[in-house]
């Protein structure tokens, strides 16, 4: 087999066997493949695409290019989630302990942020003492006694990604629907749940700009898992504007506490309990609509929160900032930012929003960038409100004023007014599997 | 400028300006563009395509990216041809002298052969002493003095060209009407001719195989030229089958000279006069029939014979071989291949033709590899011939007897026979510009 020959059979629009997507992800692994072979077959897929049989295909061997996550001596049945990055998406913080609570088992690996999108690992670390790097076995004996454990990804879990994933940020090869697929679900894969929800944010804030394109990836994605022998659903849920109104990573964990007392905003919560509902599903537990009464359930019962206090508790986390937000440290710098002029908040620039709160020190521009845990954004408008010159439209939290007033005027862009009130988006745009 | 940019553009369609053609060109030659995105570059214009205004741009880049040879000092009309390859393809030895002799000037860089297609400098140095490696003075003082001189690249010529080629030949992007078309074009505009025939073959034997094919690469060719500023004809000639009937070094320069005296099979002579009769048109001497005419006066009174006989001295090869080719050095080795079986000789695989002079010794599978220049096949019969068995349908010549069965083996694979004659396929297919 030469990789010359599979590029040019995907080249001119073939199908790809199982035996030759293996021989390009152990070759690229190993490095027998050098990049540039491996970045002309990217451009050649990207154009030509893949049916779901290759996409599936190409998931499995990515997914058993490294480590791999055994769960199977776990009680419950093992359930994980994957969002594909917005801004002021804190739900995983939710929804776990949600699921935990009831019984389902969350082993779960999460990222960092990058660009304007957060990651869960950075929220979690902004509680103080909270360990995200664990060991293996650390690790499985938290999800054992809590049912629950976020923890930064350890090992050497698909490599073949990793390598990949680098090379087609680099050479315009990461817009190809089998791609990203693949690449989410080999990570997933790896990781070893039974059943996989998957939240694929469409909107301004989103990688996936329209709904199509966000049903196109969310059935690629279910269809792998079926290829693999795991069950998946799709939510396509809205990220044309931040979810909720807390942006920047101990300011997310303070709203992700208040929603699971009940008192968090009505999209975040509506969201966590949608997806609660549908790992429930996807666990044979029960039909959508008992599914969402009994995430409710778990939030008016309390029992959600004490799950979340006790993984963070298990982490090595202070859990009095979990009781009492106020406890966090606070930031440098507050500044509010007012109307300058009356109407009808139409739009929010979601990316937008995320650059101010890397520009308030919230996100990273480049992996390795330390951030402030105590910075971010506080919304108090949000697309569909009316707002009188004058009234409170968000506020800035940085280290510094110098600091705010740049993530001001980031955010300023991000804002549009208009004579007439906006129509309302759902949240939740459409699902694909869980029926 | 990023490379990344100018990547997303071609993926997505886009048409790339001069300046973003540039960048590519220039940072890739000087190694600031890493190959990884070259490649990727690579794959989406063979998907996407170009237009003939950023392929022109990219020969006229490629062009300039290192050494040009100014012919403008020298007499005469300056003239090149270019053929897209093939077996048997001896024309350069004969429309050479050809086009001296009707004071034409012809400063040629030549190749080597790879694979099946055999190369002019290879033929050449069949000749005893002659030598195609010469400085770029010596190859003006022969061309001036002789109106002719064929050699060897010199020189630093179109280094983006070299680099770029490579990296398609392992990464499946040869296959590219605007990447082939400005990767011969690139070299003929740096070898500075005024008029470039381009001889653009098609069949089994050529690197395009329809006729469609070749048309669309032979107009990129005349569209780049005439965006360069240079003229330029193309002729889609037969590639069906061997060109006459020798292939192999000295066996090929003893039919030129044949041809040269009158006594040519009839294809090669009436190919290399067409070709005579474009450059002709080209530079402005005559109509095609008037070109034709002087083309075949040429023959006839001896005069091209005697410019390639100037030539070859002028070159320090020994002219009695041309005079009298039994005193080229003689194989090791002669193999008689007989009919087996009587009916119509209805095709010949031209590529496996090749393949089978390569296992004679008179080809290189790979560069660098040494070459028998008594090496190779005498035809006997052609598509369209009846055979009876025993017939001698060819030669094989090579250095031992089981070098000459290797490649009988290979020939035979090449021939078909069958009960009724096959329809007469016209010598040149087209023509594309030289109006």
């Amino acid at each position: 087999m030469r990789m010359y020959d599979i590029i040019a059979k995907k080249r001119d629009g073939g199908e790809l066997s199982r035996e030759e997507i293996r021989f390009f992800v152990q070759g690229y692994t190993a490095g027998d493949v050098p990049d540039y072979q491996a970045s002309a077959l990217a451009m050649a897929i990207c154009l030509r695409g893949m049916t779901p049989r290759e996409t599936g295909d190409l998931t499995l061997e990515m997914a058993a290019s490294g480590d791999t996550v055994d769960l199977s001596t776990l009680e419950g049945v093992t359930v994980d989630k994957h969002s594909t990055g917005g801004v002021g998406d804190k739900t995983t913080l939710v929804l776990g302990p949600i699921a935990a609570s009831l019984g389902l088992t969350m082993a779960k690996m999460s990222g960092r942020g990058l660009g304007h999108t957060g990651g869960t690992i950075d929220k979690l670390e902004s509680i103080p003492g909270l360990r995200t790097e664990l060991s293996r076995e650390e690790f499985l004996r938290i999800v054992k006694q809590v049912g629950l454990c976020v923890a930064g990804q350890s090992g050497n879990l698909v490599p073949a990604d990793k390598k990949l994933y680098a090379l087609r940020d680099v050479t315009a090869t990461v817009e190809s629907v089998p791609l990203i697929a693949s690449s989410i679900m080999s990570k997933k894969l790896a990781a070893g749940a039974q059943c996989i929800l998957l939240d694929v944010k469409t909107g301004s804030g989103a990688f996936m700009k329209t709904a199509e394109q966000s049903r196109e990836l969310a059935q690629a994605m279910v269809d792998i898992a079926a290829h693999a022998g795991r069950k998946a659903a799709a939510l396509i849920t809205d990220m044309d504007r931040p979810l909720g109104n807390a942006v920047g990573n101990s300011l997310e964990v303070a709203e992700a506490c208040a929603a699971l007392q009940g008192r968090g905003p009505a999209d975040l919560t509506d969201l966590c309990v949608e997806l609660a509902a549908g790992l429930l599903v996807l666990a044979g537990r029960a039909g959508w609509e008992e599914g969402r009464a009994l995430a409710r359930g778990q939030i008016q019962n309390g029992q959600a929160f004490q799950k979340l206090k006790e993984m963070a508790a298990a982490q090595g986390g202070d859990v009095s900032v979990l009781e009492d937000p106020s406890c966090f440290p606070a930031a440098g710098a507050r500044l509010p930012v007012l109307a300058g002029e009356e109407g009808w908040l139409t739009a929010m620039d979601t990316a937008l929003c995320g650059a101010a709160s890397v520009e308030l020190g919230a996100g990273r521009e480049k992996k390795g960038d330390a951030i402030d845990s105590a910075a971010g954004i506080l919304l108090h408008k949000k697309p569909g409100d009316y707002v009188h010159k004058g009234d409170l439209l968000a506020e800035m939290f940085a280290a510094s004023p110098a600091l705010c007033r740049r993530g001001e005027e980031v955010f300023r862009a991000a804002l549009r007014f208009g004579p007439e009130q906006p129509e309302k988006r759902p949240l939740v745009l459409g699902r694909v599997g869980g029926a």
